[in-house]
């Protein structure tokens, strides 16, 4: 394909911004509040606001029974229901029959959800597509307009069926993910940051349907290759040791075999013992504790999109 | 009194350190439980060691049912005890049977209790003894042993019945608080910035017991004024503003009248109002969102201690 081609795509005529999909991420929790309260008083085109997990929101927690963000595969959403079924599963049909169907052509065509993690990941966007160019150029345009916040495009490869989060539900999206925040905590940093890549976001997409052509270009993909478990005690399955200092905060700098990686609690250093060098992220996220993650590992490519347009007159279904 | 004379005092016989207070402040967790492990293999006189809450730290929950951090008042302790007391209301009084009787000649000479915060803080200790040299000196023989990180003596003006942590439970007792680490988290600098303040102290107790004088000094001591809440929407009780980016992080630095404070989800400034210079600390930490603090405010002051010295024959009774 012609980098010099205009991909024509349909508009995005429906747009859904979600928080609070895990109730102790404050940022997207209070964003949605406010832009909710703020939303008759503005003009043009609205998003869809949700505020996915009221419950756990009111009670500050990631979650009541299950996490709600591994609900959405086709498997998970179309399983039967019991009666019995956890708070979030009975949750996410209702989003799904809200944002979706997923895979249908009645779901929304764009779905953005918002995250906070306690590792030093600056903004990133998460997505299960490789080749979405819809999210690559709302991801390069976000890097242009907010340039002083570290971003960058987290790809986990799996197919749409599988893919589990809310962001899967709609014919795009992806996962705005902001840290270094503690969960429970709204820090107004982060807060300021979300909500100007939500602005920006929402502006690149009135952009685009109002016709623009958005120039091609280059963009670096961090796919994900392994998650990393702490060490752990054979018998109680405790953590025996820390993420290394060197290693703390250093998310996406290039991890070398034998680098140091832990740190045990009585004082010895445990080295990197992979075979190539990876980009590590999500190093020591809070929630990942009890999902056995102490960091994930990703490859870095580059990936060339081609400038896109709205087609005038086609809809998107698919 | 001069400052030149040396003070007697009875010997720290039995010491307690305790963590998991609050099960989800983990470098305090994961210390008592590694100390724990290492127990045998070590020499001399051995502390109690203590995990406060197991059931809230083996969920990873600041408590089950109430603060336990909250049970040690005389009040608290004394009150008849229901069929359906909470569980952290039971634990207090399992507690208060192993390190005291709180205010009895039984209870243990020495308290250290560990926690975390999400605030910028440093070490700390937290008292409720604006007089106590003992925690005072061990509070000198840490900065010197651990020049690196800043430390403050912060003291909580109540009297020793209505004091309501396990720390008061003994007949010297702090809280040594360390931050900023997110709850849920241990990070190894936070986790080693503890086991050495514990070593240290240890080894101050022993040094004590040996006959060994210390000297007296100034101590820089923060007295709690007040407590600042977050500005709330009226009706909802939910929070409408987070900390101001100039203040976030600033625990310790002088808060002037008219300087910002707070930073409304819409974007606008809110100055502190107050008519005195003060020195803020706990400037957003996670579980005070709950009890509708958003920071608290101090007064410094300078506290001349004598030089100290364990009487040979005195028994600690009080």
């Amino acid at each position: 394909m012609d980098s010099q081609e205009v991909v024509l795509l349909p508009k995005l005529s429906r747009v859904a911004v979600c928080g609070g999909t895990h109730g102790n991420e404050l940022s997207g929790v209070y964003l949605i509040k406010e832009l909710l309260k703020s939303k008759r008083e503005e003009d043009g085109h609205q998003p869809m606001l949700v505020l996915s997990n009221p419950r756990a929101a009111q009670q500050c927690l990631r979650y009541i029974e299950v996490d709600l963000n591994r609900c959405f595969s086709q498997d998970a959403l179309n399983s039967p229901l019991s009666n019995s079924a956890p708070f979030e599963v009975i949750r996410s049909r209702e989003l799904n029959a809200l944002l979706g169907p997923k895979g249908s052509a009645d779901s929304v065509d764009l779905v953005c959800d918002l995250h906070n993690t306690t590792a030093n990941i600056g903004l990133c966007f998460i997505t299960f597509s490789h080749s979405d160019w819809i999210s690559m150029h709302i991801f390069k345009y976000l890097q242009r307009c907010i340039p002083d916040v570290p971003m960058r495009y987290i790809h986990f490869d799996l197919p749409p069926d599988e893919s589990y989060s809310l962001d899967s539900v709609g014919k795009h999206g992806f996962a705005i993910e902001i840290g270094p925040q503690p969960h429970g905590v709204v820090r107004s940093n982060t807060y300021t940051t979300m909500k100007n890549a939500v602005q920006h976001m929402l502006q690149w997409v009135h952009l685009f349907n109002s016709g623009t052509v958005f120039e091609g270009g280059l963009v670096n993909v961090f796919t994900l290759v392994k998650h990393v478990d702490y060490p752990r005690d054979c018998n109680t399955h405790d953590i025996i040791a820390a993420i290394h200092p060197e290693l703390q905060d250093k998310d996406f700098c290039l991890l070398n075999p034998g680098d140091p990686v832990f740190q045990t609690f009585s004082g010895e250093t445990i080295l990197y013992n992979g075979s190539e060098a990876l980009y590590p992220f999500f190093i020591n996220e809070c929630a990942y504790y009890e999902k056995g993650i102490a960091f994930s590992l990703s490859r870095r490519s580059c990936v060339t999109i081609t400038a896109v347009q709205a087609h005038r007159d086609l809809s998107n279904k698919r």
